[in-house]
């Protein structure tokens, strides 16, 4: 595998739900042949009529070439000569690697195995693999066709540099991990959040919709603009994070002893699902989809118009 | 106190640091007459030159009256005849309940005291005043003049509606917590949040650098358009929240299970100070807030564009 989009290679997607629409809206959208497999016909069948609107919204932001999309009748057909199969299977270990096995056995044996995975770890993926260096964790964020992260692991120092290189010619933002970890590093952050946005609800502290208002209108806003650990920097004034790990270091620490540790049970799921219904407001997850990605177009335009 | 901006009287600010000529941009902003006071002098000196700049910024998101801003020479001028006094005091409550008790010793009785505590309860500051119902939390967020978020808290549901009519009227977003809550809502989330992005970096998973850019290139960017609850409802495909918590609720729970709890002792200090130095590469705090703060306009001005 080369780094970059020199080589012309196909690439396959296998697994054809909504993570792997937005990729082939990403593939395709760098001229690359896309070869999409997925066992369930039906959502292979209407993959091309879901690609088709991520593609418009890619354009808003980026040149979006032709490429073009084969529905493959089988994996074999999707994986023999792709420079790298993208995928996106259901969360469970046993299937992805009965998977691996499957892919390994029809594709050339440079092709690059890249999981989407958003929970499992690459050491367990890798076990049973019979060339186990190839495989490379590659796991995007939704909505796939219009967030940039792309977070990466691999033990491989040289697959990681070529990974990181092909995500960037596709205009993703990769970020390596040096170690892999579960949940990987966006996906803790986000459920740190959310364990005391859930302890929030629970004590009564404000609706859902206010919590997520406060985090829309406060943190979350700045976090588009620079992260967590440059904003207590510019939280410590001219003296930075020393300064501020000196001043508020030890009340940061007692902040954290009284963040809450809800549980998910009965009671806290009716609290949160009436909460979520009375934010929505009658709009439908679709409806919620579209006004957020044509928000994140919008947002994603002016960001590079800003100095950064 | 009436609620808008109807009533011309005076507001008075007292403490002229950061968050203090944040507010004053805010209220000049309005046309509103602000009284300043800070015990420091060279701080109520340098006022007027802080909030320029900070009002030519509020300019590209909203019109900017001229106002008056007047450095109070004593506490007495700044909240004598004042409608609402904004508190910016150093976060210690032996310093704000001797000061509340000299604002309620030279304002009137129906003077509104606004506390831009962060850390502080409503319950303790007000515990020495003599009129106590007239005490709100009113917490903005960094940087003050153009983060729209205020979280208030009163026990009192006339001036809590009376407040947000106000706060409202300034251009911004005001959040009323029903129960009062350390770092109330905002806070809590940024420090949950954070801990997590620290432990990784303890744990040594990914560099300072590229712990914000997966933050700042992934969730974060989301959490400008939608809070972490909706992102989970958006999570649960069709079925929304419901389903989410049935199906993945255990395993998100697993995952609240694995997050750290990380020490700021002298290693973590070093580590993140050198992953901060690293990942400001030479510009300096100042320059990091003008970057910030160009961003943020132009992203509160695409917000805006966008369906919301």
């Amino acid at each position: 595998m080369t780094g970059g989009l020199d080589d012309r290679a196909p690439v396959a997607i296998v697994g054809a739900g909504l993570i792997g629409a937005g990729w082939a809206a990403v593939f395709t959208a760098a001229g690359l042949e896309v070869r999409a497999f997925d066992p369930e016909p039906a959502r292979l069948a209407s993959l091309r009529a879901r690609v088709r609107p991520l593609r418009t919204a890619l354009k808003k932001l980026q040149p979006v070439r032709r490429g073009r999309l084969v529905l493959a009748t089988s994996l074999v057909e999707a994986v023999g000569g792709a420079r790298l199969v993208q995928e996106n299977a259901p969360e469970k270990l046993a299937v992805k690697r009965a998977l691996f096995a499957a892919i390994e056995a029809a594709a050339d044996p440079a092709t690059v195995i890249a999981s989407s995975t958003s929970a499992l770890l690459w050491s367990d993926m890798a076990l049973e693999m019979s060339r186990p260096e190839r495989l490379l964790v590659a796991h995007p964020f939704n909505p796939v066709h219009l967030i940039p992260l792309v977070e990466l692991f691999t033990p491989d120092p040289a697959l990681a540099a070529h990974a990181e290189a092909f995500y960037t010619a596709l205009g993703k933002r990769p970020v390596r991990l040096r170690r892999e970890m579960p949940g990987h590093i966006a996906g803790r952050l986000a459920a740190a959040l959310w364990r005391e946005a859930v302890h929030l609800v629970g004590e009564g502290v404000a609706s859902v919709a206010d919590i997520d208002a406060a985090l829309v209108e406060g943190p979350g806003l700045r976090w588009a603009v620079q992260g967590a650990h440059l904003s207590y920097h510019l939280g410590g004034g001219a003296g930075g994070i020393a300064d501020y790990l000196d001043h508020l270091g030890p009340s940061q620490e007692r902040r954290w002893a009284t963040l809450g540790q809800p549980r998910l049970d009965g009671e806290m799921r009716d609290r949160l699902t009436e909460g979520v219904d009375e934010e929505a407001g009658g709009r439908s997850v679709a409806e919620l989809e579209a006004e957020r990605d044509a928000a994140l177009v919008e947002l994603m335009r002016a960001r590079r118009k800003a100095v950064r």
